[in-house]
């Protein structure tokens, strides 16, 4: 028996979180929803934790969510509580991560009557959740049991947020004893991307003498791996991989930035016939912008993914969610071309490869050579969390390492949450978590440092580069003087003060000889402590280097 | 001339800036929004300031806005950074607080895309603004720019948040040189309510025989003093305030839970035939609990002010926006009754007094205490912002004084930000401004004090009761275990190195003596530096020390 409380909606959802067999609950405290908190505290199944900022709470699940594939219930309690979930919620809409958030109501009649911690719940984040509903007194609870069913199997099976909102009466604290056994658990199914697009495309496949397919963000959730390889042996196919699909394997090519930078934006020569994409956001700019300017150049886009992603703006776009079936249904051709598309992208990509190891060793200490070491030392199975902004475009200018894994937050790219997500993530990973980050983001998401039960297999290196200098390295200004004031927001402090109030260990490096000690310690810890290692590099010479290094690449 | 944006509609939102006479702008750093942040930082006649983390940089903005009465600029990129903007605006949305959000968005055509940074940004806040509004590129920019004064109209006259949503193309990086003098700028006008309810009310009023007015939150919004105080004559008529009204004088009934502590819920007799309501939201729960249990005793409920506030659920509930004309109206009568209500209230109001004089000389040291310590020390004319929650509740114990002016969060209640509201406050306020927080509240807005240019007039006290333990002073439960774990969110740390990382003056106290030492020498140094100083208190003590107070008002 388990003591959980007697009000019957609390119980029902309580219930059919234990019937998914959901086991990872992340919660904030408050009053109104006490009535979950009691619960969900006292069942044993259920991992529950207490994050008190609720934007940090919701990151932690999303990275939770992110390693399990399984959603992770959400609880906080009424008014702004959920607005400080919505960064973290339009995150898991944009890159397909399940989250069950259930949020703690004043009575509905009670709603904009001048009661406090009172907002319209149901309309501020209904822009950026897949589902949502409301538990509704009218109803019978069978109704409302069955509504709630529908909420939890749409989070599992499109893999994205949904939103339960519950106004509760007082009294909020009442109990009952009950027994809590589930005879049977729905075991979470992958996504079975059931919709199939009826177009006759086996026949434009096998016309087609120079097809892409370019594997973006997918999160081990589209299994797609043997299709894509199969697919790859053609000579009339070349393979773009981002980090961030975990896709990568030989013969692909894996620097995008890097390998566009090897021939002219005006050279036709490597743009497709069909432009294959699947998963969801790509990180590449240079890409998207190099197909958008030969669209015309460019028969078909076909989007295999959960959300249509019609990103190079080509006339003929097909968006379907069957990823494996459709990848299966074609095949290589025999087909002999006179010079393979394959082989043309692979001798620049090649040749960007002989550049970067020319160009590396004669640049200075900067942003770039950082990420190099980090890239020499960081050992096999590490999986890598990867800051937004820069930081994601540095890791890409890097052959992608086959036994790492790589995450980031794509969907909607902010700087928000990257620490919070790699400490969720940290959480239910087995193998040791690197999270490189900026120390504008660290600084943003400081208070995921405060979350209770740090894993010590979690290391966070933060490049202190006096304050994002992203602005200087994507297109943009360097003229105009607000760069410095508004658009960069240069901060010269470090971080030191804040990691080791929040009692984290702390170490610094500020040349090529100290971070190559620092990290050779860093990754000979794995599971020791958590550690931050600050590394500090010099704010303009960084993206004067990096101009350096895309320009010896022609 | 002034280096602005060469893109038509930021210059034209720029203008419309300088026609409207709005001098305050808090920007967050980004690419997209670029145009904006060399444009508002051009111009001299516009204070910028520029903060990282959006949902600092909005309550920061509230904080301002919240001290002027007119609107603050918030200028975000596209992407989840509006998203953190949304505990602010939904604060200043319920307290009735000028906001202009102005948010940088992609191309329209590229939402859903897969692009980055990019969400529905119209929908995810449209819950929480009065008036939402997008640059609209089909229509010509005099249109545009017709519905963008409208806009701003709103804002200023009913003094609430609205949203600008900017699509803007590439490239965002271009300048113009610009004569920006504006031959006239529009006086920010208070809001003149212009609708008016038309019931034939002063009959009813003058056969009233027992009338409350309860002033509630109107941060100077509402100029009501001398309308309040002519209709207070009246011995049928009892004023009730909480210090959020900012209207106190001898004669009103000022410490409204404390005085209902003094008398039994089910006594009738201070129940009124009227309740008249002024302003936003009702802070005591005591007081809408006993008028919600004896509403069919009331005959009539009105309520005046920006929004609906049918808080005590009376069924002849009336809403008009016309404050002062209104209470104009009506007038004090010469009627004799026998037992005035104003006395009945007044007696026990009093009788709550001396109880609260004779009860805490005996009580220990704890939070109630320290409230009791500030409130004999603080000098006149200190603004003091109070944290919530457990902080608003213990202010509204002491007899108000007159010559400070209390502020708060109390349209949502959140405690999101209420430091970064005290220093938006005190940038723009002349008088030192008091923040008291607990270290919950404090802790989870810690971002705050990473503003640059703390004003030194700001002085702050984090009572560290480890962590909020509101939960046992309102109603709700002593006995469940996870109160400790879930409900409470039980902290033990100092914020002592989280000040200190912020290069903050950190001061400490742990008694009386320390305490009122302590004190002296902050409220003696008004102007010489930021400074938090940390007060411990004990935490389980503390409630019951609360808890022992309240039994002895009968």
């Amino acid at each position: 028996m388990t003591t959980i409380s007697n009000i019957p909606a609390v119980q029902s959802i309580v219930k059919t979180v234990l019937h998914f067999g959901i086991d990872q609950a992340v919660l904030s405290p408050g009053s109104r929803n006490a009535p979950f908190l009691i619960s969900f505290s006292a069942i044993e199944s259920i991992k529950s934790e207490s994050i008190v900022d609720e934007r940090v709470a919701a990151f932690v699940a999303l990275g939770k969510a992110q390693q399990t594939g399984s959603p992770v219930i959400l609880c906080c309690t009424s008014g702004s509580a959920m607005l400080n979930y919505s960064p973290a919620i339009a995150e898991a809409y944009y890159q397909n991560i399940p989250l069950i958030i259930i949020t703690a109501d004043r009575p509905k009649e009670w709603i904009d009557r001048g009661e406090g911690q009172s907002i319209r719940q149901m309309e501020v984040i209904s822009g950026i959740v897949s589902k949502q509903v409301e538990w509704d007194y009218h109803k019978s609870e069978a109704d409302n049991q069955a509504i709630i069913n529908e909420v939890f199997k749409y989070s599992i099976e499109y893999s994205s947020p949904v939103h339960i909102n519950v106004p509760l009466h007082e009294p909020l604290y009442g109990v009952d004893e009950m027994d809590l056994s589930i005879s049977s658990v729905i075991t979470n199914t992958k996504p079975d991307f059931k919709r199939i697009e009826k177009e006759d495309f086996v026949t434009q496949y096998n016309s087609a003498i120079r097809i892409m397919i370019v594997c973006a963000q997918m999160n081990g959730l589209i299994d797609c791996r043997e299709q894509v390889k199969r697919l790859s042996e053609d000579p009339r196919v070349v393979v773009l991989t981002e980090t961030t699909a975990n896709l990568y394997q030989l013969g692909y090519v894996c620097c995008i930035d890097r390998t566009l930078a090897a021939f002219s934006s005006e050279n036709t020569d490597f743009v497709p016939d069909l432009v294959i994409t699947i998963g969801e956001n790509i990180i590449s700019k240079r890409l998207k912008q190099y197909l958008r300017n030969h669209k015309e150049r460019i028969d078909a886009h076909w989007h295999f993914g959960l959300k249509s992603m019609d990103v190079f703006d080509v006339a003929r776009y097909s968006h379907g969610q069957n990823v494996r079936e459709a990848l299966a249904s074609l095949a290589p051709t025999a087909q002999i071309v006179e010079k393979p598309f394959s082989t043309l992208w692979k001798n620049v990509f090649f040749k960007s490869e002989q550049s970067h190891l020319q160009a590396l060793p004669e640049l200075p200490y900067s942003d770039l050579k950082v990420f190099e070491s980090i890239m020499d030392l960081i050992p096999d199975d590490w999986q890598i969390q990867m800051g937004n902004s820069s930081v994601v475009r540095y890791f890409q200018l890097f052959n992608q390492l086959p036994k790492n894994k790589y995450f980031g937050n794509r969907g909607v790219s902010g700087i928000d949450g990257c620490t919070s997500t790699a400490v969720g993530a940290s959480k239910v990973s087995r193998d040791p978590v690197l999270l490189v980050s900026g120390d504008h983001a660290f600084r943003y998401d400081a208070n995921a440092l405060g979350v209770t039960g740090l894993p010590p297999r979690l290391k966070i290196i933060v490049i202190n580069n006096e304050g994002g200098n992203i602005f200087r390295i994507i297109d943009g200004p360097r003229s105009q003087e607000s760069i410095d004031v508004h658009i960069e927001h240069h901060e010269v402090k470090s971080v030191k003060g804040l990691v080791q109030y929040h009692g984290v260990e702390y170490r610094s490096a500020s040349d090529i000889q100290s971070l190559e000690t620092e990290l050779a310690a860093l990754f000979d810890s794995a599971n020791d402590k958590t550690v931050v290692l600050e590394v500090f590099t010099p704010r303009l010479e960084s993206p004067d280097v990096l101009k350096r290094y895309f320009a010896s690449m022609r």
